[in-house]
């Protein structure tokens, strides 16, 4: 591949910049030549197949099943839920013929599956005994990006997961929304060390065409929000008007009770923004398709010897203990070389290996967050390695936390509410009076959107932020990607 | 889902209508609601799960990566290597349009992506140390089928891997081409039971743009064949259009190889169509997602109490072992009909237990592929089940086997090679001038194609048998999916 050289933006200085070429330079992904579309490079999925291993097995515990759908919509299917087509056809990409033959009906490249997966539903769906049904489906999603291209966070195409729910009442359809939306939690907290709020979206911010949507947002470094995932609940919306009914347990036809919700590869991008630094992206161990990288050290055949049997006695032990780890034999590149470019491939934990740690019977490991280098004792090297790996993911998410709450300001006048989002960012916390006209008047002077509602309601303290009058919701104001 | 009866064609003498109500009513997959176009239902996307689980493994064994490259390749793109081009155009769904706005490019829909990926590698390898660069993709594919949806094997979209190696050496693409075909092999007939013939394609069936495609074949029993899977060598056709170049050991630019190479679910309908019965599917063991299903049989509640008892027991044995189970407790359906139903999903084994089996200390099992019945003793349960696992699979491949060498048949004049088609069907073997017009017209006259021409070249006995010329190969000929 490309040979690599360091970074040349700071994190803390040109964020967008250093972004781009963390991304890149760790070879997680690369432009296409089409506008707007990025390439998922090989490192960059190999993350994004542990999110969905971890993602599908715990889905599949929970008695979900996948299938696949067709990635062409006919508009008609789209046109069926009014609010959910005026919210998607702006940024549809459409096929209007198959080689020189112009199609009957434009058919959508599916900018997400609702209406396709619903009709099929109607035709699957009878009974009480056929619900909940539960499915997943794994595939990619296009919708135009007019504005600039961030891989992961911003491109006309990506990666994600979509679920689609069949309930048989409003109560089942919500109970499905917040197991996901745990288990959405799970995945960002646990394993990819990134603490999120949770809440609900106004009924601005929703998605279109949803009864309620509940959502993750992370913080970012430049003090923007990032969504994470969503969870929603359709109620009988789309059921509507795909004509989903079942006979229920009285003997009568109902309305099915829909959930539908999804996470991206937007995730590897938030991964790389809120752990990575100047050096490049650092990876949880949790996630880390290499968790240990190896470099052997040697300028004499004999060195090279009795360093290559004293790594094949380390990596035995690291295979029973299921450690990811690489060994680096490149002989075209210097150690240091080396080193600097794990460091920015993110790497958590790196293993030298010299002769004189061969003499002295102890490994030299250096890890990838604290910069520490330290030497431990041959016969302790598989504990001290399997302690400090939770350590460093248990290092990357409290920093975050930290990060994270240090962002979430309370706001007592508009003033303050301005010159807040202006200076120090992240989610402003204050009180609204739950009218779209305040929020829209907000999101146009300061740019703030509504990010989350909180699900147990904080006391209520003041007047809205905006206009003054009764506040009934205390609301996380910030600008997000 | 919906509640199914039973098949109601004769696999012997309705095929075609068999064929789909064996996939539909086993809820492998369903018509969409666009022309064309299937849905994976989840039974047939667990067999698909499976068969990419084993590739996935084995593919990453022998080194290579996933990847994901966009779904939209500018048509420019396409145009690059010409006979690549004039092969795809007529199936390529366009995109002209994001929105009301029309794109100053026309976009295909992936319907393969050598020259999207192509594009990117040439970034990607500069030097013969990027090499070999082994890079696979599971994505779906789009090419507009004129002729009638047939689920799994003719359909406009498809689900598939797509790999796309680069090499030093046109000697290192053969070896990755035959690699890749023997893993293709070792999926067909071990995990799927389906033998195949080998070989090379004619330049007239190779892949557009390719130096020489080699493919598996299998025979349904129809007596029409079907490519199960192709691995091509590309020579540096395409290294040349989008400058693939490397250093070289020797210190100079050279343009690099490629191969090719694919499966996809169309394996499904392979399956379906060979092991089948008139009662339904038929799955060998190692791809079922169920391999034994479980039927309590009671009537009173003390007997379910101690068949539950019994049962769990079993259960918690085949866990150990690995063995994929379900267990069959609906209350709504008499056990009768689950037979049937499970039957028609094609489920291996099948266990009942019923009061009579507990006291007896037994359990009964029935065979999908034999039907037989059977009494085992409940502490040989386990070897016995395993035992029988084993046979189902080895039977179904032998079964097909025996068909597909019973449907090789060689002809020694025009008229019986024309004769043998219409009647027999299966592969005729002929020798054949390596004419394209012989190859053309014994296509417009039989509508056989050669599927095959062997590595290890047979003995070539006779002339042309169309035009009566020298012989130069044995060919397989036969009438197509």
């Amino acid at each position: 591949m490309r040979k690599e050289i360091g970074i040349t933006a700071k994190k803390s200085e040109d964020f967008s910049e250093w972004y781009t070429q963390a991304v890149t330079k760790a070879e997680l992904a690369d432009y296409a030549a089409v506008k707007g579309f990025m390439v998922l490079m090989p490192y960059g999925c190999a993350i994004w197949e542990r999110m969905r291993s971890f993602m599908d097995e715990e889905l599949k515990k929970l008695k979900h099943q996948n299938a696949y759908f067709p990635a062409l919509i006919p508009e008609s299917f789209l046109k069926k839920e009014a609010t959910h087509f005026s919210g998607f056809t702006p940024e549809v990409f459409w096929v209007t013929h198959t080689g020189d033959n112009e199609l009957p009906e434009k058919l959508a490249v599916r900018p997400t599956s609702e209406t396709i997966i619903y009709d099929s539903y109607s035709r699957w769906v009878q009974s009480w005994r056929d619900l909940p049904l539960l499915i997943n489906v794994w595939n990619s999603v296009l919708r135009a990006e007019i504005t600039s291209t961030k891989p992961f966070i911003r491109s006309s195409e990506f990666l994600w997961q979509e679920g689609h729910t069949v309930h048989e009442s409003k109560e089942d359809a919500d109970r499905e929304v917040f197991t996901i939306l745990e288990l959405y939690r799970r995945l960002t907290e646990e394993l990819l060390a990134i603490p999120v709020l949770r809440g609900y979206k106004s009924d601005q911010e929703k998605f279109v065409g949803a009864l309620y949507t509940t959502t993750l947002e992370a913080m970012m470094p430049d003090g923007k929000a990032l969504q994470m995932g969503t969870s929603h609940n359709l109620g009988q919306n789309f059921s509507r008007v795909f004509e989903i009914k079942y006979l229920g347990r009285d003997g009568q036809q109902h309305y099915a009770w829909n959930a539908s919700w999804g996470v991206s590869w937007r995730l590897i991008g938030a991964l790389v923004m809120i752990h990575g630094d100047d050096k490049g992206i650092i990876l949880p161990p949790r996630i880390a398709p290499v968790q240990v990288i190896i470099v052997p050290i040697f300028y004499s055949d004999d060195d090279k010897e009795r360093v290559t049997v004293k790594i094949k006695e380390l990596v035995e032990k690291l295979k029973q203990e299921r450690i990811r780890y690489e060994i680096d034999e490149r002989t075209e590149y210097t150690p240091g070389w080396k080193f600097n470019q794990w460091e920015m491939k993110g790497v958590p934990l790196r293993v030298e290996l010299g002769p004189k740690d061969v003499q002295n019977r102890v490994i030299t490991l250096s890890r990838r967050d604290a910069g520490k280098r330290q030497t431990v004792k041959d016969d302790e090297a598989i504990p001290h390695i399997k302690r400090v790996l939770d350590e460093i993911q248990e290092h990357l998410f409290t920093r975050a936390k930290s990060f994270l709450d240090e962002h979430i300001t309370p706001a007592n006048s508009y003033e303050e509410f301005r010159s807040l989002l202006e200076e120090k960012k992240g989610f402003v916390k204050a009180p609204w009076c739950a009218n779209q006209e305040c929020e829209a008047g907000i999101k146009q002077e300061t740019g703030a959107t509504i990010r989350v509602l909180p699900f147990t309601d904080e006391q209520i303290s003041g007047k809205c932020i905006y206009c003054d009058q009764e506040a009934k919701k205390m609301a996380y104001f910030a600008q997000a990607y």
